[in-house]
């Protein structure tokens, strides 16, 4: 065994659950690998509708970036061809809490965000300043989807690799509007507002602790949260209280793009090339203004590391093999070659 | 498309959580299957730690069925050698909820319950009485750790299959005992108080839709749940209420043995043999005799057909693809061969 430790159970005070953190059944930390599969469409496929050239292939465009390019297009938001909610169906109503099993229609935004025009290249090979402009892409889809009464939350995503959900090897990310506040959304202000009113403070801008920090930026810090759900688990903080991410202006988008590509680009090279996933965590669109102070957008990077079994889904526990104060040991001491 | 549904947003009453249900994105429900994943251990192993013979491989046993038996055992109850919490630490103190970040050490227990002396047999293979055997065992392993009052929930799960976390290949079952009790727990006594609290009922008694229904027994019906999480998720319901699984007479175990093999059996033959897991969801121990009338247990088994992305660890909403009742049609129809 690499520490010492004794297992513990920690409460992360965003989410108000429960995290096992379990070093008995880890191997060190540093000795974390992704298993590497092959992904089948990376080595004989070049080219897919998310391609240059293929545009025609693809469902319908939202916008691109350069808004006047033509086949020399960087980014692209397109309509999801298989989308899960559907922009046809009617809005449902205001939907009351509570009472037994309810219904409603199935209606919402699916949008994909293409973020290179070539299929080899991933997130993590633009330049940060290429990133920015994948962030600030989301922030024009949100600001166009928030002008809608309907849409209660905006979830964006990225799914990198086939069992992180990644149905497509050609980088992209997708933005998910929902007539509802999901789940994790509303537990995540309901537990914030706890820690507001026993302490006066915002829980996330209270999260400074020193060794829980992996990097930091003028605008931003990236750390290993205190109750990590997943190994390896990063999240990327504003440093200033800021509820939304739309809220994002292309000054912190620079910033906020080199400090992406920075973890993103660490992770991989430490845990060789995991499948992962990153959500943005922002606030409900309509949200109070009084829920202002305690709400704090962050992202979440997750590397899929673990497999999820019964315990998990049965408890809603996750059980965590590595401390997140050993990952970001392991993380500060990646050094990105030139 | 075999179905003209539009998508929907359900709401699960018994967990109060949302799932979106896109049939957009599905194949016919009777497409759905397993990839085959060939176990590399199940092809080459034949023998293993907890096969009979090697008990002394094993971390100390716990009870044995038959009790008297040597060699010829049927079911072990054993420790985990890998325990993801530990029965050497001292217990927590009662913890309050709410407030900031909390730690408590990771007290607890984690057997492991050896389904079979022989290597090859799966739960599946075992006659009903056997299976029933291994519910009894569950059942009496329950009744020792709750006698301890530090330990607030137990959790009975199954993985089956390598992608479903099982990290032996020999069928087996785990039982982990908590001193906490878990998230999905307590959002589901919450969310049954509320919808007693409108009704002045059980929202599982009610559970009772014939369009639902897969099969039944003399004290237990087999369903799949109205906004499934997963394709072909399934629940068995004691048709009585009952808050807790440890209640269960050997009656009812000979009953519920004969229904969970053929659940299991008709999920196995349909999918292609998936990986799966089953959880047991009983009330927490120390629960106030006020909360017995809307606390009924009962066991999920989830198939793993889908893959977890950044939309449902985002938001906590499900994607499923499949509507439940298409599901039930489907497991209906599934005939046994002789």
């Amino acid at each position: 065994m690499a520490t010492s430790r004794s297992a513990e159970i920690r409460k992360d005070a965003v989410h108000n659950r429960w995290v096992i953190f379990s070093p008995a059944r880890a191997r060190r930390p540093s000795d974390f690998k992704a298993k590497p599969v092959p992904n089948p469409n990376s080595k004989t496929q070049t080219e897919c509708p998310f391609c240059a050239g293929h545009e025609h292939e693809c469902a319908p465009e939202i916008f691109r970036f350069p808004p006047e390019s033509t086949s020399d297009w960087r980014i692209r938001v397109i309509q999801n061809l298989y989308p899960a909610l559907s922009r046809e169906l009617d809005p449902p109503p205001n939907i009351e809490c509570g009472g037994g099993p309810v219904t409603v229609t199935g209606f919402g935004f699916h949008d994909v965000v293409i973020e290179s025009p070539a299929h080899p290249i991933h997130l993590t090979d633009l330049p940060p300043a290429q990133v920015a402009d994948v962030l600030l892409a989301y922030k024009k889809r949100i600001d166009q989807l928030r002008a809608l009464d309907s849409i209660k939350y905006v979830q964006v995503f990225k799914n990198h690799g086939a069992s992180a959900g990644a149905s497509m090897s050609h980088s992209h990310s997708q933005i998910m509007a929902l007539p509802i506040v999901p789940p994790t959304a509303s537990a995540r202000i309901q537990s914030m507002k706890e820690y507001f009113d026993q302490t006066g403070k915002c829980g996330i801008c209270q999260i400074r602790q020193d060794d829980l920090l992996i990097d930091e930026s003028s605008h931003f810090i990236s750390v290993a949260p205190f109750a990590a759900t997943f190994p390896f688990e990063i999240w990327i903080i504003p440093r200033n209280h800021s509820s939304h991410f739309h809220d994002l202006d292309s000054d912190k988008a620079s910033d906020l793009g080199r400090l992406l590509k920075l973890m993103l680009v660490k992770m991989s090279l430490q845990l060789n090339n995991p499948p992962y996933n990153f959500m943005i965590h922002s606030a409900p669109l309509q949200i109070d203004s009084t829920q202002l102070p305690f709400s704090h957008w962050f992202i979440q990077i997750v590397p899929q590391l673990t497999v999820m079994g019964g315990f998990e889904l049965g408890t809603g526990c996750y059980i965590n093999p590595v401390f997140p104060e050993d990952a970001v040991k392991v993380l500060r001491e990646v050094t990105i070659p030139n």
